[in-house]
């Protein structure tokens, strides 16, 4: 059940193609992939930092939960997502142990992954993602 | 230039034991040490996944950055550290490209790491920080 490894860190941010520059120029690192993800209502640029991907969120609604997030706290990182083998296994245990699920099954997330969400209430003030991914 | 991998993210905690509780029942992880960083006033407590720490940060001193921090923006993800090769090389280039530098060579950290910290101002909303491991 242990996480393999920090599949992504999500980071908030307002406008993409910006924040893109800056991660290359100033991080050194490389954007391989730009994505739109209808139902969370964001555009996604990814990098790769070793095994971990620096996934950006610009918002493409103001009512979407980026917007929202961005109006309320303002730009910066927004959640963690570790990756593990099984996704449901994971939640039955995160609710056994009393944490509050935003998804009590896994859906369909960026690049193909199984993901699910924990409530920020229920994990001390970080918003945690697992990631399964089905190809493995 | 580019860094290897993340090596640790940084989360603002308020009781530190509680936290570690959470992190080895619900998320698997194991904390493998404890460490107080005086100058930093924090008490710190690290698990490993995949290739990245995870370091909770518990204010020693409401003074402190980590108590000012909780004050300001409550608990939540502080801050993502990046390992670089060369941490002088690093910030010589984030200056020239107009980033702040909050330290501008590095300075010992946790771990016995050489560390500097990008300002937020400059990282859109991200506090960044390098890590140089000097036994590498």
């Amino acid at each position: 059940m242990k996480p393999s490894h920090i599949e992504h860190i999500g980071i908030a941010v307002k406008n993409l193609d910006e924040q893109i520059e800056y991660y290359q120029k100033v991080l050194g690192l490389t954007c391989y992939n730009v994505e739109e993800v209808a139902d969370q209502k964001v555009k996604t640029a990814f990098f790769m930092v070793g095994e971990t991907k620096i996934e950006l969120l610009e918002s493409t609604d103001p009512e979407g939960p980026i917007g929202k997030y961005i109006e309320k706290k303002g730009v910066g990182i927004h959640h963690i997502a570790f990756a593990v083998d099984k996704a449901q296994d994971f939640l039955d245990n995160a609710d056994k142990n009393g944490v509050q699920l935003i998804d009590k099954t896994p859906r369909k997330g960026a690049e193909g992954l199984n993901i699910a969400f924990l409530h920020p209430k229920s994990t001390h003030g970080v918003l945690t993602e697992i990631c399964e991914n089905p190809n493995k």
